[in-house]
């Protein structure tokens, strides 16, 4: 993981040869696009699999974060459940997992996500992360049910400087199993991302781990983009391990929770056709965990601030 | 795990030699049998241990499952469980872990677990099953405390077209650690085996996870048997991600737990004194996890059913 | 895991060795030392990370025990817990895990961790312990903020007949992620030094596992240090698997958790103060789990003794 070179990009473009490799167990299809890229479809015409979306996740994190599922007797209505810890959250989740380059183009919509963007540092994000990757394949994943099209592809090769035939797209619908788990695993990144809007520093947070129920997938696109969020907003719990005072860790913990958002208190997919399908019209701070603990190691302090809300997910995940 | 591959078997003859090869870790011992098969003693002659017993799982499920211990401090009183996971769970459970292949001769009774079932093909159970493979080594789960006799290993070897020294049976008792460990990671099968049973199609379900108490291993075998179906019974929650309508997956769901079975409510031991030790005597209904949840992945639909019962997993597993 | 071969340590030189491979990822400094030895900072002058601390503990355990993280949402204020497991826990936490070897020279002082405590043999303790091992290469685990001077690298050299040049220092002190990480992960191992303190014959422990809450690392060297302990005595859970009589299995549960020491009901940090700093003058039976399952697994029975305390845990932990 050394700056400038190829490590997260390398471990992505590993595990993507693993889901190749297993395609068969883990129900996914490799072709091979027009250009020559490689396209694994985790779940549009496939019927794909948990196991695959755990791929997608470790793929997109740059194999810097671990993602696991749990299968708890104790969790009552939510037995499943995924986790994710880093003790390099800033990369794996924000330089690598957050879906932030917007690769969308005509009438195709997909946001990329994974350490290829660490090559193409095209996003505004990559003003404030300065942690640059070198590298001569990849993979992207796609939260989408279609395949980049020519000129997405031709716009991902150009901005990193890889050739098509180097280049591995994996996409998942929102609506299949892989896309619900892959999506889901985001409950750590999503921290992160808040964090980065409320402007704390982000060199001060040094590791973490976050959790949340596998929301059931849904056929239709708007409840399961609803309960991917839901299943953070309502059910996710995370906690940061912080450089600095007592004093930013305590503001950081008690605003990261979804609760301090004005929108907070409805199903996602509501609030969306409230917001009449604006997605930025929504209030960003609650794309955010239930629950937060935030441990200041320089003073010793842990900050606790939300709380799982089982009613609202029990409306929300059905 | 491509039809006709030796995929499962592979990985099963792989995990019977990192027995082989961690024996002394394992506490197992590694012996050749008369024919030349290799006979892996885990808990019979030897102490074994737990992890034996999660290698056994996961050579039974031809290595399509994780199997896992979890030591959970919110458990009360069975603080560790095992938790198996597959996102194929009908071809790792059923062509592969559950103990079907009658391979009792004489005096000797055991019945055949692990993906060598998919090489014999012997079974009803094959005539609904069309996963097969060709392999030209394997490993056998055995819940025995006694190595196969050679017309067992012929048998074995003549039904899979595979040589005696390519051979590798696994067995441990059901009074064993190891056995313990093994019986109880059947929590998932055993509702593959119940959805089976109900003529839910099989090719509909898609993915699954369970857990269940570890119970302690007991030198009675009647009170050992009984505590690994209690656990279970009594203790298993399960998880399956299904295909189809909401109707079906509901009626699934309210089929599948153990509370359905008119055998419900006594400890195993119980009920197996009480049929005067006649298996086939049982309600096969009762062999299922006591709380399920079956997710409708066409429609959006979790139902659930069922519910763990604490008492009584304090009054069979003591 | 042969008596006599190189096992163990050849476990904790490989472990050392990915350390040293993913030092940017763990955020560890690596450098080599006047006498040719290797130094890894885990947690002094560098940050560390808890995934260094995972590495720490399970190179001190000569790889033997399996130490894993899990973050769980219905654990209420303490969601971060460290789960370890082994099938062969004498010989991975006493034979290697348990800092028993007193490196202390002039001002310096540290204990000496891993599995190059069974080379050198130099510990009372290994009247008792039986497991030998000869090895070329090695990494020593210390709970301390610096390298080990010149006199104390001979003397491990000395002791173990491995040149300077492949022995590694792993070190972090208590006020570090890993540090802490890695403390706290000695959960199964104070309760097979209690066992051993009672007179419980060793051989006959033959599996077990346990968790405890991850404290955050505190600046304060006491503080950190009574975290690391109350985390354990307040919220550690073990489950012991045992052979013998049920009326001694009995016995070693009640005897063994941290509630039936004269010195439980208070932080750590307190006790130590009131004994004026010294170590030897506090109840060797407070270091223990606040709660202990003992199975005797000739018998079928499980005993279980002792409380988690939330309450102290909250007064104790933050």
């Amino acid at each position: 993981m050394k700056e400038g070179s190829a490590f997260l990009n390398e471990n992505a473009a590993r595990i993507a040869q693993s889901m190749v490799d297993d395609a068969e167990r883990l129900r996914v299809s490799v072709s091979t696009g027009p250009l020559g890229e490689r396209l694994i479809d985790a779940g549009a015409k496939t019927l794909g699999s948990i196991e695959a979306g755990l791929r997608m996740a470790e793929a997109a994190m740059g194999g810097l974060g671990t993602v696991s599922l749990v299968m708890s007797a104790t969790a009552e209505r939510y037995p499943l459940n995924v986790e994710v810890r880093s003790s390099q959250p800033v990369i794996a989740c924000l330089a690598a997992q957050y879906a932030g380059w917007n690769l969308s183009s005509g009438d195709y919509f997909a946001m990329g996500s994974g350490p290829v963007r660490a090559l193409a540092c095209v996003e505004p994000l990559f003003q404030t992360l300065t942690y640059r990757e070198k590298a001569d394949r990849t993979a992207v994943i796609l939260e989408t049910a279609n395949p980049p099209p020519p000129a997405v592809v031709e716009r991902v090769s150009k901005a990193t400087g890889i050739a098509p035939e180097n280049l591995t797209f994996i996409y998942a619908p929102t609506q299949s199993l892989a896309g619900a788990v892959q999506i889901v695993s985001r409950v750590l990144e999503v921290v992160l991302h808040k964090a980065n809007d409320l402007k704390f520093p982000l060199d001060n947070i040094v590791d973490g781990a976050a959790t949340a129920p596998v929301p059931a997938p849904h056929p239709d696109f708007l409840t399961a983009m609803g309960r991917t969020n839901d299943a953070i907003i309502y059910g996710g719990v995370a906690q940061l391990f912080v450089r600095g005072s007592a004093e930013d860790a305590r503001e950081l913990a008690e605003k990261i929770p979804s609760g301090t958002s004005r929108d907070h208190g409805r199903p996602f997919a509501e609030i969306f056709k409230h917001f009449k399908g604006d997605f930025y019209a929504i209030d960003p701070l609650l794309f955010s965990p239930a629950e937060i603990l935030v441990t200041a190691i320089d003073t010793g302090d842990t900050f606790r601030a939300g709380r799982r809300d089982l009613v609202m997910l029990e409306r929300c995940l059905g």
